[in-house]
């Protein structure tokens, strides 16, 4: 793959991050997600067999790029687990500014509306949430040895909090059109993680 | 209105409820909306003069519902505003079983996929949640003076916080297809609130 001449194929995923974030999964046509690529429907089923599969295929895109994003994001070469873990929501509090399409989550739209009628699509969102959670438990994990902190539900029922904080302050952000509704949630949800593991900033 | 009978209005709005949170506002059509409150397309453009018209009066007969779920609510009796706001979290919580259209919310699922699409949707989203908000919001700043606690944003940005945890919690429920998530997403809420708040269990 030359990064200078994206295939259909990767264009059309592309259009389709931003295009299902802007107006929702059922609310995207396939002409619409083949005007939005610059390609001709032909194109379109010759990679994606239906908008369902398509679908499948964004969850899966969006998933890769978010982890190149959060490997390599700053916060995670932090030694101390908790400043990982402190640094991961003030990364994400950072995202949250701009048009809404560019920070919001593609899985999480589109398991909102499709989860009882499209259940492959269900399957490749969670899919999609999980391998991110795996991350946060890690660090998750390693807090609660380095602090003796037990949180309900172990380090993964405290990561799926975290991952329910951050989808729910989407839909309070999109409800108001405001994306600092969303970014004002995220104080809550690093006090709270600052209470659990007794974490105290540097120059406080 | 008899009661008895209802109207072919709130046979629309009631149906609505149901199937919009059972696969979305967009991929709910009139047609289906008309099968399930079994009137004929006729009487649905008679009340309503478009899908929006009814997804706007369906987010304000929610609100009207869950308005008369949480003023008759046992919690609402507690004297102490703490014990009101971890009732609110229980009670929430206690809701959280059997199948999602029932128990996830009509105006966070119009509002995920709607948000830029239909504002006048969207506006009656926010105000379908801001109404619930004002409700926690009294509760808070009655539990802030009593217990001289300073959260960021004040009550009102804590009443937010605690939607944002509720919403979110039903988009994991439903990307993982069990509404055990949803509820395990609860149990980090009342930490933070019984932390914050100081708040000891009578019977711990």
């Amino acid at each position: 793959m030359n990064p200078a001449r994206p295939t259909a194929h990767d264009k059309i995923l592309d259009a389709a991050l931003q295009v299902i974030r802007t107006q929702g999964l059922a609310g995207t046509s396939v002409d619409e997600l083949c005007v939005a690529a610059g390609v001709t429907k032909g194109a379109f089923f010759h990679h994606f067999k239906t908008k369902d599969a398509l679908a499948i295929a964004a969850a899966d895109h969006f998933s890769r790029i978010a982890d190149g994003v959060f490997t390599n994001a700053p916060y995670r070469a932090l030694p101390d687990p908790v400043a990982r873990l402190i640094g991961y929501v003030d990364f994400r509090q950072a995202m949250m500014k701009g048009e809404m399409p560019a920070f919001t989550c593609l899985v999480g739209t589109m398991a909102q509306e499709a989860y009882l009628t499209h259940p492959e699509v269900r399957a490749a969102c969670a899919q999609s949430i999980d391998a991110h959670v795996d991350m946060l438990e890690a660090d998750i994990a390693d807090a609660m040895r380095a602090r003796n902190v037990e949180p309900p539900g172990g380090p993964r029922g405290l990561a799926l909090y975290m991952q329910a904080v951050i989808q729910g302050a989407f839909v309070l952000a999109k409800a108001h059109g405001d994306a600092a509704v969303a970014a004002n949630c995220l104080d809550h949800l690093r006090n709270h993680l600052a209470g659990l593991f007794g974490w105290k900033e540097r120059n406080a």
